[in-house]
């Protein structure tokens, strides 16, 4: 791939403050990596947090914004893409990563986790206690358990796309 | 409510005969009860069979395509409805329905119950063996066993909203 | 066409009276035809009264909502479609209708105009005193002068594509 | 604004070689100034050529693709964004720009200058022998002769929003 990969990171609005620690170190990485971050873009939850965490190590941060202005965006992203859609912008999110991370969320990050398996993205879970799915392909969804193997995992695909 | 009921039928684009009969029947019951019928609008699976079913007792279908013209849509629409959004238009099936009825489905299906939670419809499920989401809010999902206790629930709920 | 024909009408949500006299006649007439009426849905405008026009003879009208609930929806929509995806609709309203008629408006009337011509769709105009585009392609818009030679001319577009 | 400014090019898939050449010097003055280039992601026309000046002197290019992947992006954008909405896409480039710029093009571009006088975004017309609107509030629509002048005129205009 010429241009940077782009890692799609998905998690809750409202989520613990270990996930909050989790999303921002996983961010961190990611930018460290020297792959874009993207995200939903709101300030709040795994979206705040992994923003921060690419920003704080001068990262590229995308975040793909529910509304049509920046009134409720998180100051972290370097580009803000204002859809006005709303949750119609949940399959962007999905489709314009190369590789998909799920955190721990509610029903707007399962429905994500469905897109991601819909148009067949490499999709990686990370802090789940249980899968938040139950259905026949859910075997094909890998769960790692922390930011080191979720980078590791990365590196692998990306190499096997090249 | 001074206008028809819609009624979102969600479902798989491949599912087995005994699914597509189920769907078949429920669209017929939904349309005699005078509800409009809801679903996504191509010509497969859970979408034609509930299609065909309401459209044979002469009921109103509404198909949100995914395409913007007619050459994947069911015969047996009565408005289709052409978005050229791709699955972006999932969320549209949710948010135009007053109540959600999920049938068997795979990922695109389990994308349309997320948001269907996201969104607080009112949601049923029905012909699932076991339940395809396995996550905290879990407990508020109805999974119910008949067409007859389909109707007899969304008579329920239209009489509780009125 | 096995099913009615919908006819997209657009249009200003705020315009002049005489305009919104126009837009409950066309709407009336249209209907009177067994054609189906889709436009923006909203309570305002054209949208209000060609849908009070539709409605006050009994027939079917379908307003594509830019908002994901019915908070400001015409009260005369026999099915309203909750989009939630602003002027994302737009185009929705484009797509979704067989043949256009644009009533004057600004700039939301004038992306549909510009999406209509896009798309090749038919397309009518109604009640403008000039032409609101000025561009090379524009000598294809046909500009009529009342409600009788819209109708007779939907009624000729309809039979040539049969 | 602490983040760069987003400079939106809008203008037709297919143009004379003249407009093309306008467009390619265009996406080099606005990334000379530190600023990202935004578009509509396709290799074609006016939108390949911003993306390929943009690019030779290594400045960031957003496009906002029409398609789920990137069969047919420009190899020169360093953040595809795959939507899968077709048109339903335009109304993302004008939200997600700071500033939109208007070159050449036929309906699609019409549509998306219609949807920044719209959502009042500053809009900059360049190239154009004839205005392509005329309606009432044309008169807000500034035309401009060359890049240096659309480049001055987007320094007022950032100056004037910090």
């Amino acid at each position: 791939m010429r241009r940077s990969p782009i890692i799609g990171v998905m998690g809750g609005s409202q989520v613990p403050s270990d996930i909050e620690q989790l999303a921002r170190e996983l961010g961190q990485a990611l930018a460290n990596e020297g792959w874009i971050v993207l995200n939903g873009g709101r300030d709040a939850g795994v979206m705040a947090a992994v923003s921060a965490g690419a920003a704080s190590v001068g990262g590229t941060v995308i975040g793909i914004l529910p509304d049509k202005d920046l009134s409720r965006a998180s100051p972290d992203l370097t580009i803000p893409i204002r859809t006005g859609l709303g949750d119609g912008r949940n399959v962007l999110n999905i489709l314009s990563s190369d590789i998909v991370v799920a955190l721990p969320g509610s029903a707007g990050t399962l429905s994500e986790i469905a897109l991601a398996l819909k148009h067949q993205k490499p999709l990686l879970l990370l802090g789940w206690m249980t899968s938040p799915i139950a259905f026949s392909g859910e075997d094909t969804v890998e769960s790692l358990h922390s930011v080191h193997q979720i980078v590791e995992r990365i590196r692998e695909l990306l190499s096997a796309q090249n």
